[in-house]
């Protein structure tokens, strides 16, 4: 007998989409490009109508109740969001439970079934809510749109096909951690004359509610990755998302109720529990003792409460300071033109956007002999300029700024005592007049004013540090990356000896690097399957998405073992 | 180029050691029993004069210097260790620092080379000090017998050879985990009319330094796998033995030390740090900065401590309160037999050791009819004093009380006010006539005094706790275990329904069970490969050495890309 029967068990969507959970594990081992989910919103991928269809669905979505949840609820909350595009209301209101002990009993209850079922029929269900969720990749856009402030085409890409990849590769590499030892062997030892001979049975074991708590700029491309690894363990989660961006993940949670459902699960296995900025559930939510499992993205502060918490499995993304050290290169005016983008995408409201530039007070090498410090601050505010003033480039590139607090961040960078090489102005947008916009303001901080590059000025706010050497730039990222946490490093040198020194130091450091960027990869992007985005090797954060400890945390392997095959049945 | 290059390579030791390496990997996946090294103290298989050799060796070892270490130290201390078989001072004292910020800098210092080795080089080097170590099992034995009590027997298998297979283990997760990903990738992805190419390198960071914290009963089976574990992640280790339980792990350390010496490693790489009672360093060395990662094998009290400590990676195995449930059986004296055996190996100074014995009030089922609880009672206090009052089998299983505290625990169990069924008596050895024993007392407690079970009751003191049913057991086991920790569950029964129900509930509580024990197998013994040991699931710990959990979390992965190919070397 097996003495861990699985529950329920419904291999057909297992099958259905066993291939692609194949070529995502490969992937993942190889870290190789892959996809499932074509990253650009063309009508030939997604069909011809699916952007006109769903631009509708969303406007028709606008004030009204979001009715779409399966979940249990005792009232509806009007919600706090609002566009960055048009300064105005949603006017959504998602079902939500008056107290926080509603949804705790529910996904306790949820998970009942849920985590007795075998590991198939529970990745069988989760990709087929990605392949659900591939069909609302346009409204997801333009939710994501006017919550976060993002451009349409990073909205489209970030909150759907790749937040649709993290997912599966939580969901890959879950699916194999659960499956690695086998659920039964039979164990046989000498003993001398005879064997002693045990029957011994494994099963994982989720380790409890999770709760993931979502951030305002990036509300599904940040949540998916811990809500699928721990929904893959065999856990519910609630999810609490920002205030300010509810609209993108709710069409997410809708469709995997839908899915859930539709095999006979409890749809509360996942909830949504929303919130007002005034009057916020997530602490009461992060310590109750029924939650286990906590994933955050957002500020140092909070991030540093929940890891805090005791009894609490914990995964984090934080605030990083993240640098580019600039040594040697070949052609000033590419590298200039890829800084200026990764600055720009988005406002600089990235965890992987760049704020701290490390340049050398006696300038660089280029393949046009060197060029001064004062020459390498011209290049990179020239192709600033030239991007966000650009007509069509500009807006598309910077999108909006999600919260008035950046907004005031920007006002008032200009008089942290730094030199502005570039002041930051509204970027014009054809479609939306009101937008609240700003281009990156660049500061150049002398010696005396080194705090400054300590803190994270979250927004478009750059500084470029002069430093004696590229030693003392190296130096500098480091030890920042150590002390106040860095997701992203950009560096350039054409010296192998001084790249090795920089890679080195800085994964000691925790931090990736990418070296010598002037194409058209950029320092923010990380690749679902290939790249690991948040090591856990410094403040910012172990959220590692592609790292089995982002799963293997997440339930335990119990065994037990019998004497004897006296039990059949 | 590669821009992570090892400093230190050498093959040698790893192709040496390749074929054991990938038959422990094979056995751990598989979970089959596996050992290199020989769980019998046979002289075929470890030589003629091994044991007789040793002997001696050990008692040219006693009252002296122990010189063996290749580690630096500004002192020597005498140890407060005494032969539990003796009650004499083993008069051995170790080198030392005079102060913890020696041994932090010292092994920081070592770490820097082996931090940037490869993985095969570690191997080789970590595989090559295990068959070192075993050319000295039997003075591991003689010493671990005079410092834990145990006996001859548990003393050379439990220090020898199924701590090296636990070593083993960690060793082999930890070099497959290591090499889990490409070291190199060339990644592309098309970008519609062209591909957008990156050179991908990864290296894996060792967390930091680690701290091995020991126990007095088992002083290197269960600091072996946190202490190899670390190793093989890359991180140097200080190992902070039991004031009392030192000479054992200092035979291991300086075999590893003499391993890396050879290798052109700093032996510092693994320090002994030892203490006196009376003046414990182990919170200095537990809070210091430097420390990133701490193994813990102890108290409750100790173990919330360092578990408590921010900014650590903590692996604990604290007390457990183990049940057996008994709910049917086929032969009540086979059954009785293999649970007073339990109770009495080591007299019941091991984690696993049963306390709890819950039984149904109205009796259980056997082949034989049904049998009253005070039958069932009678079977094991009978079973238990035949074993213990065997002038050969006694003393060989129960060996000797570790500490005093234990002997005085059990002279006021009596007093607890449950009902006495059978009174601990001292164990006649002999060999040694002075040994501090104890026979197990085993306890009747009744409904109203079933606060007693709820407290760990470290040594031979057994608690027969009857209850309404079996039902009521589980309850019991189970939420004992979630409460306050278990690590091991016994259970009889001859009904499948009941035996899922069990396996179930104590899996949830994070307890694997061992069903219907009556042969040469024990609820207390975990096979090396085989079994998980302390799951993470209950406060008992999270020590789960053949997890892959036990090796991740001890190293970060960090990638870096590379845009082009301009650089080479």
């Amino acid at each position: 007998m097996q003495i861990f029967k699985p529950v329920k068990t419904n291999d057909s969507l297992f099958i259905k989409h066993e291939s692609v959970l194949k070529d995502a594990t490969e992937a993942v081992h190889k870290r190789v490009h892959y996809t499932p989910f074509p990253e650009m919103p063309s009508p030939k991928e997604y069909g011809e109508t699916a952007e006109a269809d769903q631009k509708s669905k969303f406007e028709a979505q606008l004030n009204g109740k979001f009715d779409r949840l399966k979940q249990s609820s005792d009232t509806w909350l009007t919600s706090d969001e609002e566009s960055p595009y048009t300064s105005k209301s949603l006017g959504l209101s998602y079902p939500a439970f008056s107290n926080v002990e509603s949804y705790i009993k529910a996904a306790d209850k949820a998970s009942q079934d849920w985590k007795r079922t075998d590991a198939k029929t529970r990745a069988g269900i989760l990709i087929e809510s990605l392949y659900r969720l591939k069909t609302n990749f346009f409204e997801l856009a333009f939710a994501t749109m006017h919550t976060t402030g993002q451009a349409f085409l990073m909205s489209f890409q970030a909150s759907g096909p790749h937040a649709a990849d993290r997912a599966l590769e939580a969901i890959a590499i879950g699916y194999q951690e659960l499956t690695r030892f086998p659920d039964h062997i039979s164990w046989e030892k000498s003993a001398g004359k005879f064997n002693l001979k045990l029957e011994k049975y494994g099963i994982n074991v989720g380790r409890g509610l999770g709760l993931a708590i979502g951030c305002s700029t990036f509300p599904t491309w940040n949540t998916l990755p811990g809500l699928y690894a721990s929904l893959i363990a065999g856990n519910a989660v609630i999810v609490k998302p920002h205030p300010k961006a509810i609209y993108p993940i709710a069409i997410v949670i809708g469709m995997i109720q839908d899915v859930l459902s539709e095999n006979g699960f409890d749809p509360n296995l996942v909830m949504l529990a929303v919130d007002k900025a005034d009057k916020q559930i997530t602490k009461e939510l992060a310590e109750h003792p029924s939650v286990r499992i906590i994933d955050f993205t957002g500020s140092n502060t909070f991030g540093s409460y929940v890891e805090s918490l005791p009894n609490k499995i914990v995964f984090t993304e934080k605030a990083g300071i993240n640098s580019v050290i600039i040594d040697s290169v070949d052609d000033l005016e590419a590298v200039a033109k890829n800084i200026a983008f990764s600055i720009s995408l988005y406002s600089g409201q990235m965890c992987t956007a760049p704020q701290n530039i490390y340049v050398p007070e006696s300038g660089i090498k280029t393949k046009d002999g060197v060029k001064s410090l004062a020459e390498v601050e011209n290049a990179i505010v020239e192709a600033t300029k030239g991007l966000v003033e650009h007509p069509k480039a500009g807006f598309a590139v910077a999108g909006a700024i999600q919260s008035k607090d950046t907004v005031e961040r920007i006002k008032k960078a200009g008089a942290l005592g730094g030199k502005v090489l570039l002041e930051s102005k509204p970027i014009a947008n054809p479609e939306f007049a009101d937008a609240r916009t700003g281009s990156p303001i660049i500061i150049e901080v002398s010696k005396d004013k080194r705090d400054l590059i300590k803190g994270e000025m979250f927004g478009p706010i750059v500084f470029i540090v002069p430093t004696k050497d590229t030693a003392e730039s190296i130096e500098l990222a480091a030890s920042g990356a150590r002390e106040h946490g860095a997701i992203s490093c950009g560096a350039y040198t054409k010296d192998p000896a001084i790249m090795e020194q920089i890679a080195i130091q800085m994964a000691e450091a925790g931090t990736p690097v990418s070296f010598n960027l002037t194409g058209m990869v950029y320092v923010n992007q990380n690749s679902g399957f290939s790249d690991f985005h948040v090591t856990g090797g410094n403040p910012a954060g172990n959220a590692s998405f592609t790292n089995p400890e982002f799963v293997v945390k997440r339930f335990i392997r119990v065994q037990s073992r019998v004497e004897g095959d006296a039990l059949s049945n």
